[in-house]
């Protein structure tokens, strides 16, 4: 506890994959004060054949 | 803002992934008022090895 | 299945999400050859102190 | 409806998928009366590269 | 982790819930070897107005 | 996109959500590269009566 939840498009590094799972959890303990080892991130890649705004599927916008 | 959600089972062509977001798409800004280019949609494929209804993965049903 | 979530800001009125859920349920129907018993949707209200685009909470932008 | 969904580490067998969703459904119905065929549980795989614990992914704690 | 989300309608008692947590928990621990204090619990409670299946929500069918 | 959901017990004052969800976006940005405005991120509160660990409802443990 917290339990966060991060879905974005496929495609970041690794290496960006854990900055930004350790500076969201640096901004989660900073303003809820949870401890730091109680907070749990989970990324989900989201592809763009399943991704649609506005009706339309991103793989179709390009 | 909508954001939906639809789970299914995979194995739908990309042809009825289209039409599906499209048609989803249709049907919210018709019944809520919605802006159509704020609707968006996600769509998230199951596999019958880890789906269950009734305590029997879909895979050992078959 | 298939399993539909639609998140949206709460206020909808009671017809507004009855004719949301039987034309959504159309849709999945018609686009992805599901029988029509199977469709499932569940409908999950957001507050506006709940929801934020761009770092600000939809409550504090009014 | 019972729905349930299990998030765990990838790794496990298809024998311990089979009783895992087999014995949460006894769960779920000894305990809440829920009909058995109307239980259904989702299992979801996790990477060690997308969960992370105090701000570090599991795949950098090997 | 694990991590364990049971979404059902509401009006179970606190009684069952209780019962609930402890045998889902007993299960899944009995099948994947996960240790008892790291699987995770969420229930979810469901109102009939806020759920339908074959597109008709469970208030409208009583 | 991304979209973020942050799961936590219930009692946050609005205070303290307000900062959340602005510093978890700052290290969104920061992270990725996503631009700002698509920043999404969406708040549940947990009740302890909802929310179990090692089989125990936290209601229970205090």
């Amino acid at each position: 506890m917290p339990y966060v939840t991060i879905k974005m498009l496929a495609g970041r590094t690794e290496e960006q994959k854990r900055a930004c799972v350790e500076k969201v959890t640096d901004a989660i303990v900073e303003t809820t004060g949870a401890s730091r080892d109680k907070v749990v991130v989970f990324l989900e890649d989201m592809k763009k054949s399943e991704y649609a705004v506005g009706g339309v599927l991103l793989s179709d916008e390009e």
